[in-house]
């Protein structure tokens, strides 16, 4: 099995709800460092997995909503607490879908899994996996 | 499938017995660069894999009898070579434990597998992973 | 000239004014890791600049106030922007007061200057140094 | 299942072929920051899954002929894009013929797979796995 | 002393002349990952050193004729070994004149230094200071 | 002025005297990730500041004496705390005489100074500067 992983960040504002959460339930704030990687069982007809190119524009297309926001005030989380799990979900599930779409290519089609990391901090981090 | 991943790290002596040790067979030492990774496949009800808090807590519990020790004077470990790859299966298997006792929650009961790489420097390190 | 350096992190919310910062002027958040140096000519008495430990709680005592925080809601930043180079010279100055107050021990009073680094991503820090 | 990972790197000149490089079909280079990650499923008689000395070395020793040299002129990759993700499994499989060889001890011989990632730069990276 | 720092990354390919570079006088390539650093004794009107946006564009904008380029077959390096210490104070010299002709804004004329980093690999790094 | 860094590094094992170390007056250890930094104003003949394969062998010939020991067996260190910072000053102080005896080339006699920092762990780490 082949990976290729870029990273990219974002800088967000958010708050918690719920006892677990502590001092974290108060408005605060995240950088996330995000790696994005592409999974296939084989590599394309240019040796490759998917273009780190245009992996790297459409992780930045992705983080583009989130980023310099405050995600408590993005209707697409109303209700939720916006983890650090959670959004390497989100943001999986959204690159997924521009696979699907075709933005990575035609050649991206043969993806089997996308894996998206969020590092919070130099002590912790959280990631997602799901098969396209 | 998500993870959260904490870091921590310990001090230790210790030393090793066999040919293929070489010189690590004198008394020597290394610090550990301790990450804990904890797997399941849905979120909790808060939307989270595991109170990083927490995690971060029961990390540090485990790593506390072994810290700033001469592992050669460990009961735990008489007759055995700890080995970083040992080490990475003691230090997971307390941590499984310390989840079937309670101490991470009782939503962390949902976790599906606890994995514990051990940096023994910067071009070096070693992992165990276990279900739960 | 020696020095030690200790790590820690902090997550805050703010927001900027001025055009500069473009889209940095929403409420957004940041996780700094945080890295305070201490710098001495000569080793104390027990061959050290400063206690490790000592200096790392020192460093925690400091970021408590700041950590989970909306900095725009914090009096103490009423009326400037909380930019990540600023954030450095508050930490270090607050770490000056506090060797001057003894807390990092009666050897710390023989320390030369202080530098404070903030990490905001993996692609931008900013650092502050300053004498005692 | 453990697993243990040593790092090293080459520095390579190559070129690509194909619309998808854009620039990268001039020649130019990278430094791979190389890791091989070496799984079993039980540790060794001297309690390792392999002596991270000897998998230096041979990790070494398979960099050696890639190291310093324009892989366009290397007639093992004539007509095909060495790209990351590919030299990814290249490496991986020499280190399989190693361990076949012998070249790892007898141990090794229990080794179950072999994983190897590239990090051509702080933002990208590739790997390659396969079962021995 | 406040400093702010931006890093981006390029990938050359080239070669040295000279008895000390042994294998290095064949036709290679590295990744350099480039940390730009930015000095000043107060912060301006907008409480910062320089805008992070506008340093990191103009970093891209210095790097962007190196890139992706065999460095031998550049006429402003011709009978020059581009050694990583070498190509730091190219990049520092460039960055200054890019600063002494307003590309960082006017904000940015009251610095007074550039540092350049050149990472070659994780185990070797150079760097140029100059003043402005 | 121009710097060349290069990294390595080894696992002792030590003990502290005095009340300020608390549990690590206990037999313990450390890995030490030693980055040896050398400066000088000018570049040389061959177009850089020392050779980084020479500069490597020199840091590596300075360790190997250390490495794999208990420091406490050490006669150069009895009766001295081998702290982190104390540390890096035995280093650089060692490589300064490999450059007065002319180990890493006659052009490194124009070398200006040396630096060397010892990473503890990846919270701390301590640094000493000299001339040359």
């Amino acid at each position: 099995m082949f990976s290729v992983t870029v990273r990219d960040h974002v800088m967000v504002a958010h708050s918690f709800r719920g006892e677990v959460f502590g001092p974290a339930r108060r408005l605060h704030g995240a950088t996330f460092v995000v790696d994005a990687t592409f999974r296939r069982a084989e590599l394309d007809a240019d040796n490759i997995v998917v273009d780190i190119g245009r992996a790297t524009e459409e992780l930045a297309a992705v983080l583009g909503p989130l980023n310099y926001r405050n995600l408590d005030d993005d209707p697409a989380f109303a209700g939720v607490n916006t983890s650090t799990e959670y959004l390497a979900k989100v943001i999986a599930d959204r690159l997924a879908e521009r696979v699907a779409a075709g933005a990575l290519g035609e050649g991206a089609r043969g993806l089997a899994a996308i894996a998206v990391t969020l590092h919070e901090s130099h002590v912790a981090w959280a990631s997602y996996e799901r098969p396209l």
